[in-house]
């Protein structure tokens, strides 16, 4: 069975596209190039989905920077040493308006062609609560959309189902379902501010609550931080 | 009020803009780049948003034909002189996978950007029956997902809306709203085929449906056919 793997080089999509293969499924990675400010992200993914042989990856860019509103694509800056209370409170800057709408429509087009019923979303609404597209309810709502919108699913031929099978964990549970699944996380890249040779900064939210993940877990993080 | 308003250049869409901004709406449109076959509807959007007087119009690339199965991005044959009976059945192979979807996910970040609660898409139920995305019912699961999906709808502060004041009008009613609101009708392009110099074939079923159109309303089409 074929599925679509929503794949953007971190540690949770990364984790999300080793769970969907060990489910058995044949993995189409996407990434979406939508106007990051740095490209460490995607040479990531094309790692990632290397070493866990995927299908097929592929790389779609749309221009979702040129709307602007986010530290992630904009010239806003993103905010470093932030508590756990800092960063519950609210919506980060680092959002980027409504982009898993975009990057799960985009995933649905690819699934509608390839004619997989599967999509995977590797998104957590414990560390990120302060998205409202990783919540439940939201994923549900789109399921329910996409089911609609599809010649296949309409001639009843494919039921979309769309799989987040991280969002109830923690970023702790993530680091060890990555570890049980023999994930080789030096490929991955979370960091929302790297340097140039691709290091992670190790301060900004990513990096924070990636770290604290490893370490209440009891792992070391292969990275080396700034 | 500021209103998101897709934007291909052809009849409905231009109508659906004249009717936004008729209702008082400062528009932004919106027109998608995504791997047609022609650039020559990219160019119609432009002259009629130019027309319009629109706040801003922009262009957003995004690499829908990569995925392929459509005859507007593939190397698939438009069909030529269907009858209407022959366009009724099933699904066109001009149909472009998840594309509405697609579109107003761009529009929805757009919208969220420019904090603007509407969004008119000039879909039509009616005389494309086949489109699985055209449906009201495919549209109130878009905006039901869309009002889950941002900040400002979880906040409260935006109560999306998608307007698709079309949906429901034959395309002669189509035509006779369009020049009640005073489009000049030669700057749109409909034609899924047309030559080099932008002229439309007359025969593909977009054709054959504006043409059926303007003469059901009792109109002379502006455009010159082959």
């Amino acid at each position: 069975m074929k599925a679509v793997c929503l794949l953007s080089g971190g540690l949770d999509s990364s984790v999300c596209l080793a769970y969907a293969r060990r489910q058995g499924f044949s993995c189409y990675a996407l990434s979406i190039d939508y106007g990051q400010r740095h490209r460490i992200e995607l040479e990531a993914a094309a790692r990632v989905a290397q070493a866990l042989s995927v299908a097929e990856h592929r790389i779609v860019g749309v221009d979702l920077g040129g709307f602007g509103g986010s530290a992630l694509t904009d010239r806003i800056a993103v905010p470093k040493h932030r508590s756990p209370e800092e960063m519950g409170q609210g919506i980060p800057v680092t959002y980027v308006p409504a982009r898993n709408t975009v990057f799960l429509s985009l995933a649905l087009a690819w699934a509608e062609v390839l004619q997989a019923a599967d999509i995977f979303l590797g998104v957590n609404a414990i560390d990120y609560s302060g998205y409202p597209d990783c919540r439940p309810e939201y994923i549900e709502a789109f399921e329910r959309m996409a089911n609609m919108a599809t010649k296949a699913g309409v001639e009843g031929l494919l039921r979309i189902r769309i799989h987040t099978p991280l969002i109830r964990l923690s970023k702790a549970e993530i680091v060890k379902l990555g570890s049980e699944l023999g994930l080789d996380f030096r490929l991955t890249s979370s960091c929302y501010d790297p340097d140039e040779t691709g290091r992670p900064c190790g301060a900004c939210d990513s990096c924070l609550l990636r770290r604290k993940g490893f370490s209440e877990a009891g792992f070391q993080d292969p990275l080396e931080y700034k």
